[in-house]
């Protein structure tokens, strides 16, 4: 191989880094813009990472962004009010005990909470309830069974395998992109419509190599390396060996492939 | 689930599944276009799926396809001049042996071969040394590995997983897909860029479902079935069970996901 990346060396470097950043949150959102007024509820927004793109992106749209922990809410609503947007309000309330009237938005938006849930049909129809006839729900979720690489790895799966086991045991599902069509369809959502939106990384993309492969997936494995052994998943050899294998994906001749995937929904008239 | 497709029931119905054809097809190739007067080598054209495509996308261009296979070409030549297209022409011809001037090709598409051969990268050299400097090469593979689904199955995969050691017994490669960036950069092609083209199908795609889902890919599968007991890679129960749940995967709730990945470098000047 003949390359060799040296990141933020430059102006040009530091530019390309940017775009590739920006590209990832294109990649899931771009598609996700509401009208002027519109009144959104974003379900789970967590620390407010996905928030900002949404306030960014629809500027003159009205967010509630919740979330059922208390100290995230406070989190995000820091981050948003720091990058100084002004259309988004914050409540601590639970997905599953919504305090809001009936056909109270219109539009709902869902992203990276639903795997974390054990009853993520039961989920679906509380948001239906509170989303007006015609308005869209807008999920989007990953799924680590849609991980695969080069050079291949028996222990890196054996590993991953150990996030999912886990992510299973407390009642998730890190596998649950796949299913967001028939979970929509049987929530009874219409002209439902999903799109997989694939990151597909090797070293001519240098900044989706690091924040990508290292620093996000690899990084998220390794963080379960003690949870995994407690639970007696796997050995600490196989396991490193696993992070290892992965690590050698972001090399220079490695390769790196993950699937997120984005649905939309229609609640009927 | 409450959707019931009926295929070919009505002219919309029938513009809808040309349509879904006609999208796998661009899915691969609508981004190649070769200009007016270019010299391009089809290397593996095998029964000349892919040349159709070729010679109506690019009119203007001359291609030479040529395969290994004396009956294949045959067979191409008869598809390509029964669809009326005057811009190709046809050679019984080894790849590791090109009965080719250096630097004869202004460019050269190879699709669904690399994954057959023992040695690729030998291979991408000897269509390096027939191309032109500043010429590009197009290479299309898939990736078995690349496959996943709903409802999951642990029996489909080691179904799926036969077809993949028949083929490594053979010197091929069915995962070569994701390794197209090394190949090529390896090869020493500059400007090699790998972008994946995944399939997604659930039932709100019913073409999709009945031409990939079942017809392409679980076809593919089912037909290694006696090869796969003779060599003893699985026993008979256990393949059936894995075909049956790749056909599940066809069902109303049912989704399939494939990915091919379609590479492009430059010879250097």
């Amino acid at each position: 191989m003949n390359q060799e990346y040296v990141h933020g060396y430059d102006r040009r470097a530091n530019t390309r880094l940017q775009d590739q950043h920006d590209a990832l949150v294109d990649l899931l959102h771009s598609d996700t813009r509401y009208p002027e007024g519109s009144r959104v509820l974003e379900a789970g927004c967590g620390v407010g990472a996905q928030t900002l793109t949404l306030a960014r992106n629809s500027p003159h749209a009205q967010f509630l962004s919740i979330d059922v922990a208390a100290a995230s809410v406070a989190a995000a609503r820091q981050k948003v009010e720091a990058a100084g947007h002004r259309n988004v309000r914050f409540q601590q309330a639970d997905l599953f005990a919504l305090p809001f009237a009936r056909d109270s938005f219109d539009h709902v938006f869902v992203c990276f909470v639903l795997e974390h849930l054990a009853r993520p049909l039961e989920a679906l129809a509380r948001l239906k309830e509170v989303l007006k006839p015609g308005g869209t729900i807008t999920v989007i979720e990953g799924d680590h069974g849609s991980t695969y690489f080069h050079p291949d790895s028996a222990a890196a799966y054996d590993a991953i395998r150990c996030q999912v086991e886990l992510q299973r045991a407390g009642g998730g599902n890190a596998n649950i992109g796949r299913e967001l069509y028939p979970l929509l369809s049987k929530a009874a959502f219409q002209e439902v419509r999903v799109s997989p939106r694939m990151v597909y990384v090797d070293s001519s993309r240098p900044h989706l190599v690091e924040m990508f492969t290292r620093r996000t997936f690899t990084a998220m494995i390794e963080g379960v390396r003690e949870a995994a052994l407690r639970a007696g998943l796997i050995g600490a050899a196989r396991f490193d060996e696993g992070i290892r294998a992965l690590h050698r994906t972001a090399e220079a001749d490695g390769v790196f492939c993950y699937t997120f995937f984005k649905a939309t929904g229609e609640k009927p008239e």
